[in-house]
């Protein structure tokens, strides 16, 4: 932590924009005015220490925040985030999903979906000098890159040596600096409790990204560790883990206009893109990458009837693909309505004049930008192409049999030397996904949106295709799409990657063996294998070339930032950040003003009987009578469900803890609002809202519909 | 008037509920206590007098409401009451609709759209007695409604020997009381100023009914008469008529919880129908109708291209069709998320009980409402028949044949007894009707129209079918819709009805010659005329059996409510009425909030340069530049735009001036929300809001994009 005190950033100045900032814990000691000024009643210096309160209690799921919540190991998280352990427990006869789950004892908790894990964020340490040891001006992109890979595996590999740890380098600024996070990993989780999916997904993906929003999104794992302390597999015998830091929940929750805060571990942001990039992703790569997800939904939809096996299998990935083809959608809007490009295009200008006006800074950072601008122009020359071969991952066999071959040729080498996600740290999940596809994968489903995205590419100009994939296809004699079809039928016809085993089987299998083969999406696997690696390469090359600009554009940006006496916050890259800000409603639209919190009757008013608004009989009855136990807020005459919060978030916050000025537990944040959805690039005061679980509703549910109150009890609530 | 400050209903309490009512002019001494607390300046006693101020500045346009608002008969209104005289003097080359019309001087005026007319109420008296004369307790329904027709046609007759007036005779509460109104009628209306459509229908359809709303719908008409101050035709030599009162205009304009009040001409109401008829009208009139409406509108769009001359002809009555759609969409929805019927459930119990606690009451009127729901629920035995035969007035043909028709048969009797509709005061409308039919008029569609309507006819169960009809298309002996199809070819391949000089020969042609005639549609309308009337005359009956009972649950109603002390107002009936209420949001939704103004910037927010959202370049340059002259109001940081008010208001209050507390203009009322269209039964005080043209935008658009300065300077602008 002390390295981390003392890094290059902590120079950064105090001024500070309202709400906007995902700041690294070590930052706070830097805001701790504006924190102040906003309500923590904490000291900031106490927010810097990982392991101690209230750092301690926050933890990751890999994709997913949660907190500790109370001495027994009890985590809470949203119900999005324990998801797919829920449904690994339902079963058509017992559907948790559908009807929730509540163990009343420790004995009737539920093993989590495999591989589930929660980790705690032990240590960070800057490791820049160690990165980029053996770095020098005149390298070539694809050995620059090369050296950076090599160094960042040698830290998480000797990082893990102790295998109670999963360790990450992480770059910050576009590899201006790099972190090493060593998160303690437990392996033994429990799914303890989760509301029915009336009340955790109530609104479903129709409300997604909307307000008014009236979803209970919450759930409690509970981490386990061998009867040493120390992390182990599952076993029977293992019992709960005891934090050194839980959450007090504090059940008088906020009202409008109170401090909130976030910790927890946002997945990506991109706010100091370039303009060039901005304007590329906003006008091209968006646009066609909606479209493309668009037209993958109506090939599975027309393929598949609505709740027949097939459309079963695949509504996790219509899901995914209607999700960001939305996501897509209001980025764009808001591209067009708002004046992001023009503001970043304005930024650069000064910059840039900034650079100029001093000859030091301009023989220091003069390039940056340039040289970055020319390399990102480049990285476009061939987005159509890399947009259609990217969209091909989503054809099973296809996919499957590139990564299987491309696993036996890692395997030859030594285990440090391979590609990550090949190497025998990765085996586990590597063999989950090969597990994962038998029930997400139909073959007629399959097969159309291979024949789709092949007609697509065949219709690239020669220069853009590869000449091995073309070969395989006949497409350099011309293809239509019936002659891939047709090929495609014979393929599916033969080929046995669709089998469980078969796939687990060639991961055991040499390269030698897998050119052997008569199985026709391993030979092609292997066919067009050195085209894929090239364009692999070529890429890391080009990224190679990018380190030797970005991180000096980013340094000339925080110096600019600096000078002007304005705190620079780190892009998100899915480690722990805090977000501070307030309740506060918004206007998303002249003439309509979205108030901070939504109420009970707001769930029965948007009732139809029909999922996703199908609360059940009992809790439309508790609202119809007023039923509020000790949850309602005086001055909105009801329950509390949802709140609107001005915080900065993006993926991977999802289940983290939302705190009041004394850090206890006042909910869970679990989304943004639409208009937000561009925050991911640009933040925007006036319509950036979090979207927040009240823990006065969830405690509701808890006490009135689940009867969970052994949790209740378990728990630490304080008013 | 002093009949009508004596009627029975000066009997009525004081109490009121907040902002719900529509009050005769007579009622306002009766609530002075309510106005007052509302915030009303002005004597209540002043807004009974007809003729004084502010009644005497408040007109009706037939279907719209406007106001005098100079001393030289400038008579303002909204967009969309002028809509069709703008129209009517646009060419391709001088598009007044797109482009707006500004007259520089009076000599610049154009003729308004033939058969426009202004008309200034001068007298209402009540008139009961003789509407009721010559009635006794043993008639049957088709005497009484004989003898009802035939009063209020003789009380109409001797009212209107001064052809200066158009007389009413108008039915309150449903029969119990009566009142003649007496109209001066201006016969020259000029057409002075428009905004471009841009301003006065931005967001058109797609906003209508909604909030938020940034609307302009506001124009100008001025009334002429001849040079002795009397209504005359149009000439050149008339002048502008000189109104004894008219409005100031405010351009202070309110603020969020000001009193307002609108002054106008509501159309009809339904709050007083029993819980039967509204049971049968929110689940099966309206959806029928709604599915009828959504049919023809796919009918005319599968039969005609966008922006093709078939579809241009259209436009208007698939508006229409659509409008209503949309209308009895948000009735159904309300009514089903809300509680209309059980309150009205509720209060038929109550009021029985009440009526059975004293034998008085139960002798006068205890067989009022069952008599009542009895003749309802016959009047619904035929209702899938009547909807058919109802929806055919689409079919252009079959209906001008069936009028010619009857205009001919009708022409045969003294004009006092002729049917309503059809006597010499109704002539002109008649031929206005026969001439618009071919700017609306295309063969493909009404033939579709008709095939449709009569193969859905055909499937009604023979006992619901008339016996001419069937014959006529060979129904009786089974038909289907390819059958009907071909026989409707011919007739419209062998009639002239489409031809207007044919239609407008036949308003001069006897009984016989229809008989003798060989135009399919005529033969057809000759046929089915004996079956027609019978249904007519049916149905008279019936309404006659129910003007037995109806004015009876009437009055018991009004009993009941005096007894527990609140006063009663009439159902709207396109008669003069006063609503007031307050400047105030709404909460559509759990969670949002309408705020009362919008501002400017929803203008260029909403834009998106395609109609119906397409501001000029002007507006939206002197938008970005915040331009706002004298117009902004400081806590919206713009000019407001629309604002929405507590108004109890329906359909032919558009145009209606809306006053402040001292009944000076501050706008005008065009349209109300999404969720108070079920108002016209029900009013809700939480969601029931008029949306108001604010007049700071009106008067910000005159002057700078219109620079209709020299009408600012004719009105008499106040602060």
């Amino acid at each position: 932590m002390k390295k981390l005190l003392t890094s290059c950033l902590a120079l950064l100045s105090i001024a500070s924009q309202a709400d906007e900032g995902m700041w690294q814990p070590n930052q706070l000691p830097e805001i701790s005015q504006q924190l102040k000024q906003a309500g923590l009643k904490l000291d900031p210096n106490d927010l810097t220490n990982l392991t101690g309160f209230p750092m301690g209690a926050i933890v990751s799921l890999g994709g997913c925040t949660a907190s500790f919540v109370s001495e027994k190991g009890l985590v809470a998280t949203n119900h999005h985030c324990i998801y797919g352990s829920i449904q690994y427990n339902s079963t058509e006869e017992n559907n948790l999903l559908r009807d929730g789950f509540l163990a009343k004892s420790f004995d009737d908790e539920l093993q989590a979906t495999p591989g589930s894990r929660i980790y705690v964020t032990e240590e960070i340490n800057e490791v820049t000098e160690r990165v980029n040891a053996g770095l020098n001006e005149s390298m070539e992109g694809a050995e620059r890159y090369k050296v950076i890979d090599q160094n960042r595996k040698d830290l998480v590999s000797e990082c893990e040596a102790d295998d109670k740890y999963r360790c990450r380098v992480v770059n910050f600024h576009g590899g201006l600096q790099y972190f090493l996070f060593k998160q303690l990993t437990i392996r033994d989780v429990r799914l303890v409790h989760a509301p029915a999916m009336s009340v955790g997904k109530y609104g479903g993906d129709i409300d997604n990204w909307m307000w008014p929003r009236h979803t209970g999104d919450y759930g409690f794992y509970r981490a386990y560790v061998g009867k040493d302390g120390q992390p182990a597999d599952y076993h029977e015998d293992n019992v709960p883990y005891e934090p050194k830091h839980y959450l007090k929940v504090n059940k008088a929750s906020v009202e409008d206009g109170d401090y909130i805060m976030v910790l927890g571990y946002p997945g990506r942001t991109n706010r100091y893109r370039v303009a060039n990039e901005v304007e590329n992703q906003f006008t091209w790569t968006y646009p066609h990458a909606k479209t493309m997800r668009e037209d993958l939904i109506n090939l599975i939809k027309s393929n598949s009837e609505p709740g027949g096996d097939a459309r079963i299998k695949y509504e996790s990935t219509l899901a995914s693909l209607a999700n960001y083809a939305k996501n897509y959608g209001s980025m764009i809007r808001s591209y067009q309505k708002g004046d992001t490009l023009e503001r970043k295009q304005t930024l650069e200008a000064d910059l840039t004049q900034w650079i100029n006006a001093d000859s030091k800074r301009k023989a220091q950072y003069g390039n940056a930008l340039p040289g970055l601008n020319k390399l990102i122009t480049q990285s476009q020359t061939h987005q159509s192409r890399d947009l259609i071969l990217g969209y091909m991952r989503y054809g099973a066999l296809y996919n499957s049999a590139n990564r299987l071959y491309r696993w036996s040729i890692e395997q030859d080498l030594d285990d440090a030397a391979r590609k990550s996600g090949y190497q025998n740290r990765d085996k586990n999940r590597f063999v989950q996904g090969m597990k994962t596809i038998n029930r997400r994968y139909d073959e007629v489903i399959d097969k159309a949106i291979m024949t789709t995205l092949l007609s697509d590419y065949a219709k690239l100009p020669a220069s853009e295709r590869l000449a091995s994939l073309d070969k395989f296809f006949g497409i350099d004699n011309g293809a239509d799409e019936a002659k891939i079809a047709k090929q495609l039928d014979t393929m599916y016809a033969k080929s046995t990657l669709a089998e469980q085993e078969q796939r687990l089987m060639w991961m055991e299998k040499s390269a030698q063996d897998f050119a052997d083969s008569k199985d026709p999406f391993i030979q092609l696997a292997v066919a067009t294998y050195n085209d894929r690696k090239g364009l692999e390469q070529s890429s890391e090359a080009l990224n190679g070339e990018i380190q030797a600009y970005r991180p000096k554009f980013m340094e000339a940006l925080i110096a600019y930032y600096k000078d002007k006496n304005l705190p620079v916050y780190a892009d998100a890259n899915s480690t722990l950040r805090i977000t501070y800000g307030n309740v506060k409603g918004y206007s998303p639209q002249d003439g309509l003003w979205a108030t901070p919190f939504t109420r009970l009757e707001g769930i029965a008013a948007k009732n139809t009987g029909e999922v996703p608004f199908n609360a059940s009989d009992k809790q439309l009855s508790l609202i119809a009578n007023k039923e509020y136990g000790d949850y309602a807020r005086p001055e909105l005459g009801s329950v509390p469900v949802n709140y609107l919060g001005t915080l900065d978030i993006t993926g991977g916050n999802s289940g983290s803890p939302t705190l009041n000025d004394k850090a206890e537990f006042v909910g869970l944040v679990f989304d943004g609002v639409y208009e937000s959805i561009i925050g991911d690039w640009d933040y925007d005061p006036s319509l950036n809202r979090s979207i927040h679980v009240d823990v006065r509703y969830m405690l509701w549910v808890m006490e009135h519909i689940d009867g969970a109150t052994n949790l209740i009890d378990e728990m630490d609530i304080v008013e």
